[in-house]
């Protein structure tokens, strides 16, 4: 792989002196470095080649960091990456990961944002622009000059992306939006716009209604968004000019790939293959949780859509990362609606259907169900429509800062009239989608997809919690209204009682037996609370006879979370009972990619920790 | 005021008799009537007096509830409740109050949803039409025909209803989108597309770009949206339209005010007077907090804004009830930003300020912060940008369903790396501003407008938390980071300390005064927390030395809030001692319209049952 003109770019003004022979060199060799890194390494990689030359002509152009350069996601940000001292971690495998997958200021000054969710570059852009509006208003200097967002076609379906067009639209002084149009979001577009924005293409840029004129921006098109030179000289063109402007290009997702690489990529329809992240990498490894138990649903659901028309999956543009594969999608027909990249649109889109008569499944990532956490709260459990909503990535996983899952449980868990389950195995799971979705229920639930803990006891043939959900579901839903609002005890114990939420749970019965072969073995209760919107106040006064400790753990952050809410319990409702409680789970911080191992030692609820935890409480108790 | 053809109305089938000219004479009655209604009893009067037209036209045309018809925020929807049997709320004073002032299922068949915020019309008519083409599409019956759904101007700016258009714009079978274009939102329109909107309603419709026909949808323009009978036509020809179609009406809010209105109203200038919901009934009368405090912060910010080009305000379209008044606005000059109704926007935008060295403060409803609860977290806290968060109606109000502030301290409380202020009167709010908009802090801070509670306190001349806080904050800026992460102790009492947030601190003090003149008087210790994003532990470790009990008092939910933190601290934190907590605040639940003092009785947090569950946990302390 050569890399000669690559190595010899410390920063951005190494850009600047190339010929134009020079530029169309470079972007060949930034993109044989991602194709071969990708195979190696995954990542996000057909949005990276279709912005190669968009990227060296914005550094030729522009003078980042004075020239503020917004990513939207920033997932697309490799070559910019690259182009500002890091091209190692793409080029040599030892320093693979070195960076994260999103810019990160603390990485580079030329990055301005650590950013993950999609649609905000606009706005963000819109800030620094007036801030520096305002700095030459009073006369003072600024390290601001030109703010440039660059934001791709399937962002661009997003509610805030709208909104900082509007407000754009009517600000003065520079600012200038990239539409990186490669035709393509995550899997494929879906929205009336989408076809205007072919129409512009087609015209190069003619046809009327012009989107982005409706919002009383100015605009230009490129045709060549994978011509550096065509770029730059667009980009020179706008450079310093004095009112927002939209600069449309169009550019080929993908762009570079072998013709291995397109066996699997973009070019087969298979683009969004978790947004073509991992194109090799991850071939005939098991699936993780999230594609495992969201293939589970969707396969059990799929037998139903032919008698059931008030059954209907929809996915915010997020599909393949959820198991939502293209044989179901197919399958589904008017059934299966993919709305974009617009979890607020489909939140309250389901909250409409269910209103009349259906059943829907809203199925995203629960960092992406933070976007429209006020219609989870007015539109569906305010109104109380029988929506489900099916959480994935929720808890403690490794992700990065950006798509965090352990904000799930204080987000869903507070909201009032909202049922939130937490099953621990596959059956359990379509247990739980078959009552949400059925007309029995009339109320909306969220069902949290376990995680990779539950998975792996999954697959070790762990016995799951003995439960027989249809007999406790006719006799529950007489009672109760829902079928999971009681804990299910798996092992009677007495002294100590462990209740673990989610993936949690399988770690309390690995405490439990850990218990157990103590020199002076302690044989505890461990029990299942398979939801968390509410407490089985029958079950935890029970454990007044028998337990003076009871422990919860959670794979999420504690405060707002779960747990908490048991200590409240007994304090508050049985004051003057001796039932001590113990959290585990999470402190209130963001992390970024650390393992879940890692993170369960830093926050002291290894199995060993909860034991010594347990032993030091009770020594204690006896001593007093 | 006659109400002769009014009274013959009892639901919408006698609507349709009507003759041309009677319509127009029913639509004078109606008008009449919201403007008696509006001097006395108050209301969203404005938007409702020029949709008359439009809501009588719906039901001659549409065969509500086969049709459903579906009002965007539903403030504008008094019309339709008096073609629906509901009139004697707008006509009889006697009744004023007994229909909510938002369409309620509830109360009406012809009410599809609770509806509070903006934008999400449009997405949850398309779920119900949806719902109905899949009906169809298997064969099956559905009580679902024309589904119409009303959206205003002002509205159109807010996210989400832009992620509706999109899917409109792709989707199939009926849906007639009601643009009621006022020229006006809520104080004035703010972006871009109000100048392409102007155009097209100059134009008769014909301009382009066409913000509409850009996202692929069918488009109409009437520019009578005052004049009931070109409505009818309008809506005659698109009734059964097979197509997703917007309906662009033109209409005159406010229209139909008499000289004594106008004074105070739209006609004027002053439209927003909080959305001139009560253009005389309010006049004299001591502000509430929300205004009250609002004033405070504007005229205390307004002086630094000559010397300061880094303080901006942003108000996404609420300035009027929050104290934002049109004078201020006029001296602030660029400082002052209302972005149009865009919560995601304008917190990303505030972001993109404080990147670039401002110090923004977004300005706006608790409840509004719903919205961009995503952009809180991700934007704002996990990029550490220095914006502050001025949240006004947090807490225990009246509000309706729609509008709570109980869920503030959980939505706030529990996002990492977010300072949460809860100031107790005006000084220390102003002095929590100046900090969090001053450039030694570097981080975002909420800070939550105090209530009436301390209002009432603030004007009494109660003596206010004896705090220094510019020693303070010079103090403990150097150990801490920020200022307000000590409690103050206002009282040193033993045995009991009770430890209010907000306005339940001023709820505290009524109870340690109540404690104190018992028989056998209890001498408790008030204590101010300040704050709710972080424990004081030192100050509550010390409260071992000579307490037994905590009492924690917050007026919000307890769910996710704050009290269970400090619960869960002494249990976790020093399990061997002997410290008990109870908790007093909110059950998690919606409330619509319940006075204050019952929410208190409703969850046994008035003085007296504080004091009788401090007595009863002594007891059984003193027994056991």
């Amino acid at each position: 792989m050569r890399t000669d003109l690559l190595d010899k770019i410390s920063g951005p003004q190494d850009v600047k002196h190339l010929t134009p022979q020079e530029l169309v060199e470079l972007c060949k060799e930034i993109r044989t470095a991602f194709v071969a890194f990708g195979k190696e390494h995954g990542g996000h990689i057909g949005s990276n080649l279709g912005l190669v030359e968009a990227s060296v002509a914005l550094h030729y152009v522009f003078d980042s960091p004075q020239d503020k350069i917004i990513f939207d996601v920033s997932h697309q940000a490799y070559a910019h990456k690259m182009l500002t001292g890091r091209a190692d971690a793409f080029t040599k495998a030892e320093q693979f990961g070195t960076v994260t997958g999103f810019t990160n200021p603390a990485e580079s000054e030329h990055d301005q944002f650590v950013l993950g969710h999609t649609g905000t570059a606009i706005s963000l852009a819109c800030g620094m622009a007036q801030a520096r509006n305002l700095a030459h208003e009073h006369g003072q200097t600024t390290d601001v000059n030109n703010v440039v967002a660059i934001i791709g076609d399937g962002a661009l379906s997003s509610a805030v992306a709208f909104e900082g067009l509007n407000n754009a639209g009517c600000q003065q002084g520079n600012l200038i939006i990239v539409l990186n149009d490669n035709e393509m979001s995550i899997a494929e577009n879906h929205g009336g716009m989408y076809g205007t924005l072919a129409k512009m293409r087609e015209s190069g840029g003619s046809y009327q209604p012009n989107l982005f004129e409706a919002f009383g921006l100015d605009y230009r098109y490129v045709e060549g968004g994978n011509d550096v030179n065509a770029l730059v000289k667009a980009f020179q063109d706008v450079k310093n000019s004095e009112q927002p402007i939209v600069v449309h290009i169009h550019t080929t997702k993908g762009l570079g790939m072998d013709a291995q690489d397109a066996e699997h990529g973009v070019r087969e329809g298979h683009c969004e293959r978790n947004h073509w992240q991992d194109p090799l990498r991850d071939e005939g490894k098991p699936l993780g949780a999230r594609k495992y138990y969201g293939q589970k649903v969707m396969d059990h659901i799929r037998a139903r859509l032919v008698g059931e028309p008030n059954v209907v999956v929809i996915s915010p543009a997020t599909p393949g990362s959820n198991g939502i594969v293209p044989e179901f999608r197919k399958a589904a027909g008017s059934h299966y609606v993919d709305t974009g990249i617009t979890e607020e649109h489909a939140v309250s889109y389901a909250s409409g259907l269910a209103k009349a008569g259906c059943r829907p499944v809203v199925a995203t990532s629960a960092t992406f169900f933070q976007r429209t956490f006020d219609q989870l709260q007015q539109e569906v459990s305010l109104n109380g429509q029988p929506v489900t909503l099916l959480s994935f990535g929720g808890g403690m996983t490794g992700a990065d800062n950006t798509h965090s899952g352990a904000f799930d449980i204080a987000m869903f868990g507070n909201i009032p009239g909202l049922t939130c389950l937490a099953p621990t195995s596959a059956s359990m799971l379509l247990d739980m989608v078959d009552w949400s979705t059925s007309l029995e229920n009339t109320k909306p639930v969220v069902i949290r997809v376990p995680g990779n803990a539950v998975l792996q006891a999954d697959r070790g043939g762990l016995d799951e919690t003995p439960v027989n959900v249809q007999a406790a579901l006719h006799a529950r839903i007489e009672g109760h209204g829902q079928p999971w609002s009681r804990y299910v005890t798996r092992q009677h114990g007495s002294q100590v009682a462990l209740i673990g939420l989610g993936d949690a749970h399988v770690w309390a019965g690995e405490v439990v037996d850990a218990l157990a072969e103590l020199d002076e073995p302690i044989h505890a209760s461990w029990i299942n609370p398979l939801q968390f919107s509410s407490l089985d106040e029958s079950t935890l006064r029970a454990l007044i006879q028998n337990h003076s400790l009871v422990v919860t753990l959670e794979d999420g952050q504690l405060e707002g979370g779960w747990g908490e809410k048991i200590t409240a319990f007994y304090q508050n409702e049985l004051p003057g009972m001796p039932m001590h409680v113990l959290n585990f789970g999470l402190a209130k911080a963001f992390t970024d990619r650390v393992p879940v191992d890692e993170q369960r030692k830093d926050n002291h609820m290894t199995t060993q920790d909860i034991v010594n935890a347990i032993c030091c409480y009770l020594s204690g108790e006896t001593r007093a």
